[in-house]
């Protein structure tokens, strides 16, 4: 799909560039500033994309029902496919996984990639904890890659 | 649509976070750094965009023919919609009439505005570039804004 490349190129491009800018000599703090700024990114567009997605939906009753929106009407205007699989424990923790998640699907699953995996999440992961917020509901969001291309984005919501 | 909002809000927040870090005191200088770091990763998202778009696209007969195809299937693959007028003085130079840009439809019209546009139009200047480029065509890419949210580009073909 081309908007699809559109969005992987860009962001690839964008990565490639705030990593460029922000972790020249590597060092775990640069890397730490480089993820940061690539979530901080992903927070306000996730911020801006649910406030344009949820304009003619009535409001959610509990956080269950706003994190199943992200994983099929968010997902798939973001990424053509629903997370394939939900799970929570009901005590606000919620673990999506994408079992062929785009942003993976460029690379290889050899051991350097998957080390190299986490700046291609973390927009990601920003994006999602900026949706949740605009519906008023504070969360930690982390992600991990077990097998390429499949990952799973942790959710924990935080109660005040 | 919603992906055509995804491009558009992460093209803001890039905008936004290049002037962040190339142009701090707002001096002339870091401003032209800005806008090249922009153009740059327009460059290279138009070059792996046009790779993926003509694949199954028999070449083009000549530089009209490209810009033709530019300004059709990658137009309406990015933005949604054709270029609306294209003019050329049939020795190299080409101008692309687009009455209703997506990346500066959110913008009014005021003059603050209009002067702050070309930072908006310069990640696509690199893109148009970048697409060229990749079909064998050096050319240098520019921008102007006469009323929100029209603008012009115009593609200089460069001779060997």
């Amino acid at each position: 799909m081309a908007d699809e490349s559109l969005f992987e190129f860009l962001h690839m491009e964008i990565v490639a560039y705030v990593y460029k800018h922000q972790s020249g000599d590597n060092n775990d703090q640069e890397r730490g500033n480089a993820l940061s700024t690539l979530e901080g990114l992903g927070f306000r567009v996730g911020q801006g994309l649910i406030e344009r997605f949820t304009k003619d939906t009535p409001t959610f009753k509990d956080d269950l029902d706003a994190v199943k929106f992200l994983c099929k009407d968010l997902w798939i205007n973001l990424f053509r496919k629903q997370i394939d699989n939900l799970r929570t424990n009901h005590q606000g923790t919620y673990v999506l996984q994408d079992n062929k998640f785009s942003l993976l699907s460029q690379f290889s699953n050899s051991k350097q990639y998957i080390e190299e995996a986490p700046k291609y999440l973390v927009y990601t992961c920003g994006m999602v904890r900026g949706a949740l917020s605009n519906l008023g509901i504070d969360s930690v969001v982390t992600a991990e890659v077990s097998v390429m291309p499949a990952c799973k984005f942790q959710v924990v919501i935080q109660r005040a």
